[in-house]
């Protein structure tokens, strides 16, 4: 991905609850720790975690704080160096604006989804050439019960959902990170 | 896998701690939930949470519990279909006696690992071969930092540590189970 960019954005609102309606999700801690290792790992440019609250904001500047200038980057480096990804943002227009700023060039949203049937949806392979092409991608992930509809309208595509061997598909969005990442960097 | 079986086992004990002395580490409960619904959505055979401490097994129970019989499961059915497959054991031991009581023919134990440079170390590939030969096969994944070398020379093989862009690959455990699910179904 050297002509192009690729960033997560963790959303917290808004998504969906069990029963479909649009809602704000609270702040997971263990997202953070599990997708920014991923985000190393995989060589993503960086990781967003979106909430709209100012005390959820606060609860994820602490986390990333306490690892990253606090005691447990020095306790564990490794975990500083992935934390250090993280960039706590407002909104999803935020996130945008930052990346617009920091880089030329073109911006593709991309929404993820557990269910099939979005318009403009694009496989792992789609992606994958689109990457080469270069400028900025940023897949976006829901938490809870996943993207709202509203917000996966206003995306660019929509990412294929993720297959297993039967009709079950309930990832955490913790694993979703982590096989999309593994699929998008070992297609190339 | 229609002729062999595929398990997960979560080892608590022997693991490695940071500074890579031989201990038992705590449960987590969220490896529970995210490792369940990868193993369902993959359509593994069987999950495992192997720790030898009475308290920590009973934690575990009360979780499973929860959504598998209590006002979880009411709530949120797709999650009580993932944490329907956990089964706690005492030992590894245990886990094999268990899985030898179902099923008749060979049983194959697989380390993994973060590292290279085991031993009988076998790829993606090569397990997938193995899996379309039949036998019961144990995946062993280490919670902390990782199983101890005691625990990998007891089993047959390695499997190969899962590679990202770089020289970072300090993925979570519920990163690792999912990633290896998915190149190992997405193989065959």
């Amino acid at each position: 991905m050297s002509k192009s960019s690729l960033h997560l954005a963790l959303i917290h609102s808004p998504v969906l609850n069990r029963n479909g309606d649009t809602v704000s999700a609270a702040l997971t801690t263990i997202d953070l720790h599990d997708i920014a290792r991923a985000a190393l790992t995989y060589g993503a440019d960086g990781f967003y975690v979106v909430t709209p609250f100012e005390d959820q904001q606060a609860l994820a500047e602490k986390v990333i704080d306490h690892w990253v200038r606090g005691a447990g980057g020095t306790l564990n480096p490794d975990r500083k160096a992935a934390l250090a990804l993280v960039e706590v943002a407002a909104s999803f227009e935020e996130v945008c604006a930052r990346i617009k700023e920091r880089e030329a060039g073109g911006m593709v949203n991309i929404a993820t989804s557990a269910k099939d049937g979005h318009e403009n949806t694009i496989s792992v392979a789609d992606l994958s050439r689109m990457l080469a092409e270069g400028g900025a991608y940023v897949l976006n992930f829901g938490t809870a019960w996943g993207l709202s509809g509203e917000f996966i309208a206003k995306c660019d595509y929509v990412l294929a959902p993720i297959k297993g061997r039967g009709a079950y598909n309930h990832l955490s969005v913790r694993s979703a990170v982590s096989i999309y990442l593994d699929r998008i960097v070992n297609f190339q």
